[in-house]
């Protein structure tokens, strides 16, 4: 076989269906967010970005940045191992215990990224439990559904938010098989919340474990970020929760907060955590900084909050559509893979506006969209000049508008 | 189920197997390695760490220490999303040109861990290249079993480092299936290395595609420390080199570096890659100042090779086993799990040394051993220490010795 020609073949068919992703090459500066340098074919330019996942611009608060450095100065660059060959630094077991009290769990795992924590401890716990059967969300985020994979657990997909469905499910399930029920609190794609209360209602009803992701919530929602289990009083009766530590709290890695039996038998099982190197103890220092700040101020929540009902306020007014939801999370939509990629390229080129275009397979087809991200450091002036520009270029492209 | 029994059984079978994982509580101090603090039940200790994969020191070294405040005093603290939603920054295409022209190669791509590179290369290559099968050294990394597992594909085991074996595999395979093989250059637990160019041979020969770990070898091995591929002149005969930060370079991250057109698929349809969060920028740029380090200076990895032959003549001198390899790596063989750890608890509790005990499923039973990596930094004085301790121990423990 000709390896090259195939992988050409295929590269030419992502670029005709108009999902080839071009990487946007940035360099955001300290201090100055959501304002960033575009490295482009024409040499740089200033780009407002619209789209981070640093949800709260954390990864650039002073706190977080000062205790890397100084995790920096005290230990060095990386973690030197895995974590039981001695990559265990004494900021990870600080870090440990700090999210195990923000989710008031027993312990706590990090694990490299919001990916693998998913993918290992969902395949872990799904394919060691003899005969666990898994409830999966319908609109579960691809690390979760890999985790899934790769148990290969016999896998029963329930409608997306849908209790009454899981109910169903779960009722026609043999009640001696052990039960694991996986979903998102905050969904990324469309910035819709499930019904909490509801799903664990349905979970306890059939001795089921729930796994809830909330990595589009910890740090965002809740008196102290735990997220919408915390703001629903409900992190008690979720049996395993997972988050990030590279949205809303500005670094990166990824973790599980459960009982501590739970979180020693995933650290004793599971090979994407065991044959990892550990994170850098600067990024755990970090991670704990912005944790702890998140835990007591509410004013980077409340801005975001501002910018998001002043921005969807906005775009009501000119009529350009966006997908209704009570997260912060604004999905604007083209419906069109070319279009939406078009648009994005002229809010570069022309306005200085960084939104990446959304496409299959992030998103179903017939649903692209600029998922838009206002963050509480966003001006109103920022507002103003993006929605001006989606005005125009809502005109230019012939897109329909929403009836005000 | 009652999943919390379940939990406490399992993690009581593998306590009663000793192969119960504790971590080691550490603190690195920066310019001092390979010393550290410990943080025990007792209190705190100094220790010297003796079997860390920052092989060279790098993850203390002036240049990367530098480069990453540097880094984080220009963008912050985390990159802010995924590569291709505003998560690309300026240090990771520099950091991947390097990667590029360290191995030769057209392109690189960097991954959050050596871990997910092996996992979603593979995987992605052997799945989506059509009818693919794959022939994996029996020893291949739990990373690359993996990323095979999740493809789905054939999967061929050939003899450890055996290119004949091999060869008999791949002439008795379907001469027009696409065919991958998959193996590594220095084998992490053993520390021997492959007949490289006797298993390139055999790949030509069948029109196989080469995929080779180098993760124990980048920094350490070849003039710019391209790795064993770079030492005996084969870079441009392996089809994918893949690496890591996390070693000899001292910070975090895996890559491959390929074709431009490979790399561009395994970055357009590896999940592994597209949903995660990449990198911070400060990590990109202080294994950036690592590898151009590396790729100039010798000392770091003459000072090494100077100590394990003198760590091994040593051991030699007073009979403790290890393993006969030509890296740089040196297993002090046991033989039993419980012994393992319990010399291993010995050695730090009594004697200020931290060599974790290698214990199934890292090494399978009956091989269990203390994995000794000497680093440019230990004095003669820290090795004597270690002899001594060994030889105290070995004793106590009424352990054989080798013929001398």
């Amino acid at each position: 076989m000709d390896f090259e020609n195939f992988f050409t073949a295929e590269l030419d068919k992502l670029r005709e269906a108009g999902n080839y992703r071009v990487f946007a090459d940035l360099e955001r500066h300290k201090g100055q967010f959501p304002k960033a340098t575009r490295y482009g074919e024409d040499g740089e330019s200033e780009v407002t970005v619209w789209c981070s996942n640093d949800y709260l611009g954390m990864g650039q608060h002073r706190k977080t940045i000062d205790a890397m450095k100084e995790a920096i100065d005290k230990c060095g660059a990386g973690a030197g191992g895995t974590r039981n060959i001695s990559g265990t630094n004494h900021y990870h077991i600080l870090l440990e215990e700090e999210l195990a009290d923000l989710h008031n769990k027993e312990a706590a795992l990090m694990l490299t990224s919001g990916y693998v924590a998913n993918w290992a401890a969902l395949g872990t716990l799904a394919s060691r439990i003899p005969a666990c059967e898994i409830f999966s969300d319908s609109d579960n985020h691809a690390s979760m559904i890999e985790g899934i994979r790769h148990s290969r657990a016999p896998k029963h997909l329930w409608r997306h938010n849908d209790p009454e469905h899981l109910d169903q499910m779960l009722s026609q399930a043999d009640p001696d098989v052990p039960k694991l029920v996986a979903f998102e609190s905050v969904y990324s794609m469309d910035g819709d919340i499930c019904p909490m209360a509801e799903i664990l209602d349905v979970c306890e009803k059939h001795g089921a474990m729930s796994y809830l992701d909330e990595v589009h919530a910890v740090g965002l929602y809740g008196p102290r970020g735990g997220g919408i289990a915390e703001r629903e009083g409900l992190m008690d009766r979720v049996t395993v929760i997972q988050g990030t530590l590279g949205k809303a709290y500005g670094v990166m890695g990824g973790y599980i907060a459960a009982s501590a039996n739970l979180v020693d038998f995933v650290r004793s099982f599971a090979s994407g955590f065991i044959f990892s190197t550990a994170l850098p103890p600067a990024l755990a220092a970090g991670a704990r900084a912005s944790i702890r700040h998140l835990k007591t101020s509410d004013i980077e929540r409340l801005r975001q909050r501002r910018n998001v009902a002043l921005l969807r306020e906005r775009l009501d007014a000119i009529g350009v559509p966006h997908m209704m939801n009570e997260s912060h999370i604004v999905p604007v939509m083209v419906g069109d893979a070319k279009k939406c990629k078009f648009i994005s390229d002229l809010l570069l080129e022309n306005h200085g506006v960084y939104v990446q275009p959304i496409n299959y397979p992030t998103v179903p087809k017939g649903t692209e969209r600029l998922r838009i991200t206002p963050s509480p450091m966003h001006t109103q002036a920022d507002i103003e000049h993006l929605v001006g520009a989606l005005s125009e270029l809502w005109s230019q492209c012939a897109l329909s508008r929403a009836v005000a």
